[in-house]
């Protein structure tokens, strides 16, 4: 940030009075700029066709980063929404998948990158489900199908991982972790 | 928003290419600003003298908005900390209160501010506290002692709230929740 979004005159990088973090000032305007993690939020649709017949719905990403690779849908929360309307969003722009009975399921820390992703359980409701612009494809995936390594993201490794495990005892416990790999570290809070 | 915070150059308020929302755009350097919803994040801070005697600690804000009324210490989690360390960032600010032991325990969604609450239960260490910068006053409560009345946001009396009952079971699961105050709506998920 080199200019104040109100006025632009040039901010100067400085720890305000009573603050103890440097922040981008504009000293013509008294304002100044905050920044702050951003939330991602998405699920992992389950598509129920009896109990030993469950899959979960993948999407290849169409875009960078980790064009190619797979994950769940998810994505930036927008303003003005709730995190549970944002992961149902996610989940039609990225792959026109239709869900319900959201249960939180995952909260990570990724303090490299100034994100927490927030993800869900859900419950997907048909098979109507086909690749939004982001994607170039989505499909259903039993565990033995699950491509490990050609994940996208630590954080949909995580998730998958501790579904997987959980499902063995049909008990889903909420899930805190904070995957910094910027020092190598992975860790379960 | 009206000018590019990278070179000072008027933006425009335009739906970009490949978007469904509008956004604020410079033409000069091909930016697109997005955004977010912050993260509020903090904890009840519960200590522990013995299985009757639990007392909550609480602070009373010396800084607007709600000044003078009660509230968990909880704030804006800032860039490259986890959510973990934003809580007992804020527990020391507030109230330079030690606190250890956290698990997780109400996300509430606030769409009408553009803000998601991430409150923690934890263990205060001792009682060495005393009122940081942003408070008049610090101390513990008894359950019957809570100021329901002057307490400083529908999040902090959710949270103490399901922390009551949820202490009749001695069982603390995750409580999801969203608060639109605008609409005069407050949901269970």
């Amino acid at each position: 940030m080199k200019y104040c979004s109100n006025c632009g005159q040039p901010v100067t990088l400085r720890i305000p009075e009573g603050d103890n973090l440097p922040r981008h000032v504009c000293d013509h305007c008294q304002i100044t700029y905050y920044q702050n993690p951003k939330i991602v939020t998405g699920c992992l649709p389950v598509w129920k066709n009896g109990e030993d017949q469950e899959q979960i719905l993948l999407c290849r990403r169409a875009i960078e980063p980790r064009h190619g690779l797979w994950t769940l849908p998810a994505g930036f929360m927008e303003n003005a929404e709730t995190l549970e309307q944002a992961a149902e969003r996610e989940s039609i722009e990225e792959a026109h998948a239709n869900i319900d009975q959201l249960k939180l399921y995952t909260v990570i820390s990724l303090p490299h990158v100034n994100q927490v992703y927030i993800m869900y359980l859900a419950n997907l409701r048909d098979q109507n489900f086909y690749p939004g612009i982001e994607s170039l494809e989505v499909r259903l995936f039993h565990e033995h199908e699950i491509p490990w390594d050609s994940l996208a993201f630590h954080t949909i490794h995580f998730t998958l991982e501790k579904y997987f495990q959980d499902r063995k005892q049909n008990h889903y416990p909420v899930h805190t972790h904070t995957i910094n790999t910027r020092n190598g570290k992975s860790a379960d809070q």
